[in-house]
């Protein structure tokens, strides 16, 4: 991977943006623009960690918490050569006042509105008195949407991953085993398989439970007749994966077949419709809707066909059915149509697709997506 | 748990506190902080989540993402009678702004300054036009750092399972398992104790490797005579644990155990200070880093001695060695001092401590801390 050309074009198209906008520096404090602008992936929390980039000077500073200072130092090229360590007792505002005066006064200040506090920009009005705030969330993520091909060998890995793990749920799963112990079982499996961590806090449901779109593991046993609801997914190397398959624990029912296919046929039809660059995004959620309402269960899709990720489980775009954002090359995001009927359960199919340069779609994920029955 | 009253309670300060400070109506969109006020517990993610509390007419709102809507509704008395939900193609700050508008116009509202981010700050703007934000954060620090018995224990289960956890990390660890295969174990058995996820990314360091205070597992093995660091917490119903053992493997040297018992030695001078009610919290850190220094490996203690928690792994107080607020009955803290010689390596000992209402310090930790061997 050649990591070090792509911190130094992305901070290169950060300055340009900001010499073209008018705006004198930049403060960088999300921690997941920091690793993709530097390559340093740390999470401070209530600390102070920010990249300053002074337009005018090409200067670049890290400031760090002390005790990242080390870590920072060596996390590779990417990482400003000028690191100033933070204590926790230090006044932040007042050192990044002083770290920042060679560069003259800032009339305009690019932060990313997005991620930074109001107590925050209070802060930083009193080190850069009179500096007007421009938002460069609109530009970042205008960077970010747009993957990279070595940016998506790093999903791929997270995919695989996930993939592995979802193969042990099905060889795991059995009657009277409950959604919590299998989710422990899956999350072990990630840990094992070299993950950092989930992606996001993973959904086992069960039966009826299933139809609850956000709702969380419990001491439930998986019974005969239960759809199982997986949605997993890991992060690996700062980006993530995310996949959901729907099992039948048993024979089933003829309707739970039929909703089954009928989400299949959406998760299909919305996968289809992504290679349509230059159509609204809404044109996926679309067409994984109108095969759904199709088949009678309009009222019970209830929420969006899916959204972007990469770094973060949720980026741009939103893949809602108000969205005229145009697809292009470079997108990652999921296609995850759902059925969720309250006395039945719910089913939820969704894959991983990637909008390469010439257009054409990859499904990165490669889990078998026809109906499986376990138990 | 007389939950009913709890929310009742906080609610009653919440609308107190605005009356009181000239305040019409508050928004609270911090999900922690919504789990204070109402007792549902939800992560939205980029969607619309916020408790509308309209002090002048009483009326409380719930503005709620609508695939969430069902599980509110069941989440207890804390929640508002009155929820909105909102789809992901609604415009939320237009149906905030109608749906709000019998109280009359909004001259001060009170939001999270610590939380809200600068965009969604602007967007309130539009549905609140000319209305002056007014910051909520110190007074719910304020509510949320003086802990009930009740939340206690909720903190006290949390410990009680992450103890068991480090029980199991005793007997499992062994010379040639690596940091990340011991991290997996360990979640894994959190999970299977019921706990909901870890409450921070687990910290397990062998060898040198043990000298980063924030050093993440990775892919290498134990080895005999490493110190093996592991700081781990989960969170459970809400509230968090959060507890440092580091052990030796094999014999070590006279000098690994003069380290360690100079980090024991700081750590019950630090807990001994905890029970100074009304000395500045800076106290703790001071009685554990003279005991550090005191031994000659002052330089080596890098961090500040602890922090506040409970619902959140990092609360209010900071316990470094410049905050003068006073030591207060209800303060839940960590003390953790720890000792970190890049060429030989690091321990901590991290305990939990409560101040009770009389002043008494509860040590919610148990786990021994004499110095012990493995492998």
């Amino acid at each position: 991977m050649t990591d070090v050309n792509a911190w130094t074009s992305r901070k290169a198209k950060l300055r340009a943006h900001l010499s073209n906008g008018g705006i004198d520096a930049a403060f960088i404090s999300n921690p997941t623009h920091l690793y993709y602008f530097t390559g340093f992936l740390s999470e401070p929390h209530e600390r102070f960690l920010a990249l300053y980039l002074d337009a005018r000077t090409g200067e670049e500073t890290l400031f760090v918490p002390s005790l990242d200072a080390e870590a920072a130092s060596r996390a590779g090229a990417g990482v400003p050569k000028r690191l100033v360590p933070l204590s926790d007792t230090d006044d932040a505002y007042a050192i990044l006042k002083r770290e920042t005066a060679a560069g003259g006064p800032v009339g305009a200040l690019g932060v990313e509105k997005s991620f930074l506090t109001l107590d925050r920009a209070e802060r930083l009005g009193e080190a850069f008195p009179g500096a007007r705030l421009a938002d460069l969330t609109g530009f970042i993520d205008s960077l970010r949407v747009r993957k990279t091909e070595e940016e998506i060998a790093r999903v791929a890995v997270a995919v695989e991953t996930i993939e592995k793990v979802m193969e042990h749920a099905v060889k795991q799963a059995k009657i009277g085993m409950t959604e919590l112990e299998l989710t422990a079982e899956l999350e072990y499996q990630m840990k094992r398989l070299g993950a950092d961590k989930p992606s996001f806090d993973s959904i086992v449901l069960t039966g009826t439970r299933s139809a609850l779109p956000h709702g969380v593991p419990e001491a439930v046993p998986i019974a005969r007749g239960d759809f199982l609801l997986i949605d997993i997914g890991v992060k690996m190397n700062g980006y993530c994966s995310d996949i959901t398959r729907t099992f039948l624990v048993g024979e089933g029912t003829a309707e739970q077949e039929r909703i089954y296919e009928t989400v299949l046929a959406a998760n299909l039809a919305g996968i289809a419709a992504a290679g349509r660059v230059g159509s609204p995004v809404a044109e996926v959620d679309r067409a994984a809707r109108e095969t759904i309402a199709a088949a009678g269960y309009g009222e019970f899709f209830t929420h969006r066909v899916g959204h972007g990720f990469g770094m973060d489980i949720h980026e741009f775009p939103s893949l809602h059915g108000e969205n005229r954002h145009p697809l292009e090359p470079g997108m990652l995001f999921t296609v995850e149509p759902g059925i969720y009927v309250p006395s039945i359960g719910g089913v939820r199919i969704e894959d991983d697709v990637y909008i390469r340069e010439d257009g054409s779609v990859r499904v990165l994920t490669s889990f078998p997506k026809t109906l499986t029955r376990i138990g």
